[in-house]
């Protein structure tokens, strides 16, 4: 097993990555194929298809041994579930499984071809092992019952930014910012309304405070600047 | 990278395994844990899931070089596309894919649990690195471009066998073989009507040529059973 791409997101930590992907359709992410693999014929017919999958490596999430169970957050952290019965980073063979959507492939420059796609829920150069299209007439399956995950809607949270902050934030960035902020990035038993959260986003550190559904921006720092 | 489990399939060879999960929907399968991931709360929660992914390895298809293009058997063997845009099992990392639906899981006996799947599109024995839950929520994309895989449908084949023959196919086994028969085992680019093949499934190898759209069974043998 050896990474084949390595994608490029936003997010250079795992604080705030999206649960699954799709659940912020917009995410843009690149994925760039290391150099053995930089080789147009490889992709050859892949810009038909929408989606594509994505097996990838748990690189954060690395042990040396592993646990029958494991707390999913969205149950709350406190209750176990059969770690088989869960998408958890933390299993015997640390592969991700992601279905993103395919914008396009750019075949220029010397990186090229780059996949563009959407949707990702994986952390700034995770390694890609592989890359498959998504067959809808197999992979698809809507009557799928989702078991203990589908009785859970997460509420957005309602997000409050000074004029004055919200300045500092690139415009065609806050749509997406709010998105991964209102999906509530915090570990799900945290409820500590005093603490202060510092979220990394593209060359961002966004902090803030939740209270209830309110997520309250205290500050917004640029990557290399100093704090304010 | 260690297998988790094994699967048993009706499938000793890798001729005649449908070449895509679900192709065949009640086509049994059960996957046994190794020993040491042989552990009912690791399973804990899964049996609410009505379908399961299994990341397995293309255990009979590795090769030490990879070749960016390869030729889809449903392309007739002759169009070239770009590894990345099929599931064919020779890519850089030899994982494979499938989505099987989850019929029930035995906790009973020595080898418990064992998960009892319908649908695979696998070998006898093939090691499965990791069993993840489907979450129709998120891998479902039923609204996907399947790209070249869409516009191919494939005829089945009609079956003629006779009487005698018939009889020596168990009963119950008789619809399940007839599945796999009327899809078209052969390489695609094969069409030879004189040509005999031999499947093996189950405990019996079918032999059998095409011409056009009939399969023309010509014997039946049982495993360790001397050529009639």
């Amino acid at each position: 097993m050896k990474p084949i791409a390595r994608i490029h997101t936003p997010f250079p930590t795992k604080f705030g990555i999206p649960r699954q992907s799709g659940l912020i359709p917009s995410l843009p992410a690149e994925i760039v194929f290391e150099k053995e693999f930089r080789n147009p014929d490889a992709v050859r017919g892949l810009d038909d298809f929408s989606h594509i999958w994505l097996l990838w490596e748990f690189s954060e999430a690395k042990r040396s041994t592993w646990s029958a169970t494991v707390r999913p957050p969205r149950l709350g952290g406190n209750q176990r579930m059969g770690v088989f019965a869960t998408r958890s980073p933390f299993r015997p063979n640390p592969i991700g499984l992601s279905c993103v959507r395919l914008q396009k492939i750019d075949f220029s420059g010397e990186r090229g071809p780059v996949l563009h796609v959407l949707g990702a829920d994986l952390m700034d150069q995770t390694p890609i092992y592989d890359i498959k299209p998504y067959l809808p007439a197999f992979d698809s399956q809507p009557q799928a019952s989702g078991g203990f995950t589908e009785a859970l809607a997460e509420k957005p949270l309602h997000i409050e930014c000074s004029p004055a902050l919200l300045e500092k934030i690139p415009q065609e960035k806050r749509e997406l910012l709010w998105s991964v902020l209102s999906q509530d990035p915090r570990p799900s038993y945290q409820h500590d309304k005093t603490r202060i959260y510092g979220l990394e986003f593209d060359n961002m550190e966004i902090r803030f405070s939740i209270d209830g559904l309110r997520l309250i921006i205290h500050e917004i720092r640029h990557r290399g600047q100093a704090h304010e």
